[in-house]
């Protein structure tokens, strides 16, 4: 049998334009890929009176109700003490808790405020959440027979409890059959219109059910199937898919492509350098988000400066003064001496005009050379990338990125 | 009189994952612009008794209610429907409706399909509110004194509508007295519960309502007010919020502390040089995030090699042997041999730890040393930072950039 599940969001600043929320975004796409969906989702301020309101409200209509938000440590995070009030439970402080807490900040090494207890203050009988990257620990409430989950509104510490806690809950609360299964394919290159031609040439299962996310600057695929069938369908799906969109499909699954580099690199134990102009370590970033990186990047260096691009590069006066620092000389003279300074087996550059000034007629805003060296080995071309300086830099370091990909793919 | 107002999102891709609702915060933001507040928002699916359910207890609770979704042609879009239902009144032809559809189609020069009649079926008395950028023309409903807003759900038809439409009414419901005024103050280096303890003491005016809110690793305190003395009010609020928090108050308002950075370093014609370690490029990606960051940043070095300490900033290799890459030593001859290289004005280095692996007992995850050298300047430090990979990561590149603020500042 399906459960119904509800989000309450608890916080002022998603009500007054000071921020907006991603958590409901978040569930709802944990819970899409395991196959089930929110019934409604609720956001109100910090109010008492409306916290109790709204939990009686939904606990009444669903199955499941996952709160967020209202358990920090100071006076407006008032949601623990609602929701006592709502059930008609003392407000206690919870041994188990409170010794997180104090966890926590041990090994944080800091001391712990004394007001951080108030986080250990919990409805009666309630089972505690751990919470690994944060001081609020979460809590479940049975309330005759439904399910309230209360997690932190703090985005990270949510997520992690979500997939920590409340998910297993979940899986084992619906039934495998009624259950979605989804694949998710990453695609770069393609817009959404593009893909849905060449999917629908492809003639996947009809049964099968497609939807569009975008992640800029990836086009998700989502292929989603239920029933007994699922998983031989979506295996059948993926490969027609595959075929359809070539290369252009980077990774599959929750990975980012700076993932799906970083151990394509480390399984063919080869070494990286990087030097990076219009996006300014972007790359880098990127590519040092994961564990592990340093057993492949050797260096990389942000050189803005024409001097840094001659002293650490070698990129020579003439190309610097004739073709600029924006050409595909100076992209194809930083990934060369990159590679010699480093003594890497690759090396990439990317230099170009990430705007919003410095534009010319010849080279507008957008415009992004990449270079890429290897043993026996050298690539270099030119882009004219659109959007704001944000996504220009984005486009760029996933390019980079997605040549590094496709040449080890080679 | 301030105005209760609740908006009410529709749509099944809001709830299953697919798609993640923009509307809401577009909302709040534009409101919030105002000084008001919604009181609630509530998402629920493509469900005519769900919706008309939503709609009778919003405007029950609300005097206001801003409907988005399901104005759209197909079968799905339900919402016209549900609101007569919902306010027992006819499902009728609104005559001024189609004819705003028929004249948008012939402004694109294509002929209407038969399918967007639907889009002109409307409650009885309502009032229309032209769609200048889509098919779906909105409606006001009175009921009982209260206000219904519906909107299409398409963010660009929704939000041009809202402007040219809704905001005027709201406007004109809402006397200026009643509005909220609102100052953020983005803290560094205290916690939410340091925070509240030392503003507690500092004695703000009591008509003042406090909040708080985190983006990693900042703590934003929010002073707000209302009525005709808020402006005075908040002045002396935030004077009396900076003296008690001191220097660890980094920006005011939606600024990025990379942004402050970035103007002081213009402001002053200094120039800065940056080598990395465990951030990896995170500090060059922040500066580098905001345009005009060529004036400063001369260049930048991602150096995890030991080769590269010594290459590029002449690191020794007593240094790298015997203090080891993340120690103080090797912080202050990474900055020093940076500044050296670049000739730059002020060069920042860090080196640490960032896990989850390469910990010791000595030096655990999250070590990180920064130094700082200018003209006649040294200063070099080591911190243990809590937190998983990203956030110590955040931590060290932020807790740099507050260096070079607080050292500009002198």
């Amino acid at each position: 049998m399906s459960v119904s599940i509800a989000v309450l969001t608890i916080g002022d600043e998603l009500l007054d334009g000071s921020l907006s929320d991603s958590n409901t975004a978040r569930i709802a796409t944990l819970l899409g890929a395991q196959g089930l969906s929110l019934r409604e989702s609720l956001t109100i301020g910090d109010r008492e009176a409306d916290i109790i309101t709204a939990l009686l409200s939904l606990v009444k209509q669903q199955d499941v109700v996952i709160v967020t938000g209202g358990l920090g440590p100071t006076a407006d995070d008032l949601t623990a003490r609602a929701a006592a009030k709502a059930f008609n439970r003392r407000l206690v402080l919870n041994d188990e808790a409170l010794q997180q807490i104090r966890e926590y900040f041990l090994t944080l090494g800091r001391p712990m405020h004394p007001r951080n207890e108030k986080q250990a203050l919990m409805p009666q009988k309630v089972m505690v959440m751990p919470n690994r990257v944060g001081t609020a620990p979460g809590f479940i409430l049975h309330q005759d027979g439904h399910d309230l989950f209360f997690l932190p509104g703090v985005p990270e510490e949510m997520n992690a409890m979500l997939e920590a806690e409340v998910l297993p809950h979940l899986r084992q609360r619906s039934s495998a059959h009624a259950r979605q299964q989804e694949r998710v394919l990453r695609v770069f290159g393609l817009s959404e219109p593009k893909i849905e031609a060449l999917i629908e040439q492809a003639a996947l299962p009809t049964e099968l059910r497609i939807a569009f996310g975008v992640e800029f600057p990836f086009v998700l695929l989502k292929l989603r199937a239920s029933g007994d069938s699922a998983t031989a369908l979506l295996e059948q799906a993926e490969t027609s898919a595959r075929q359809a969109l070539g290369d252009c499909v980077v990774t599959s699954g929750s990975d980012s492509l700076a993932q799906v580099v970083g151990r394509q690199l480390t399984a063919a134990g080869k070494t990286l350098a990087l030097a990076e102009s219009c996006t300014g370590g972007l790359l880098s970033t990127l590519l040092t988000a994961q564990p592990g990186a340093s057993a492949f990047l050797q260096r990389s260096a942000v050189v803005y400066a024409n001097q840094a691009k001659s002293d650490w590069l070698g990129v020579s006066s003439e190309i610097l003064e004739q073709e600029g620092a924006v050409s595909e000389a100076c992209a194809l003279a930083m990934a060369q001496g990159m590679r010699q300074a480093a003594g890497s087996d690759l090396a990439l550059a990317v230099t170009g005009i990430a705007g919003p000034d410095g534009g010319t007629p010849q080279k507008p805003v957008g415009t992004v050379f990449l270079a890429l060296c290897a043993e026996g080995f050298e690539q270099v071309k030119g882009y004219r990338f659109g959007g704001n300086r944000e996504q220009v830099r984005l486009l760029a370091a996933n390019m980079a990125l997605d040549w590094i990909r496709r040449h080890l793919k080679r």
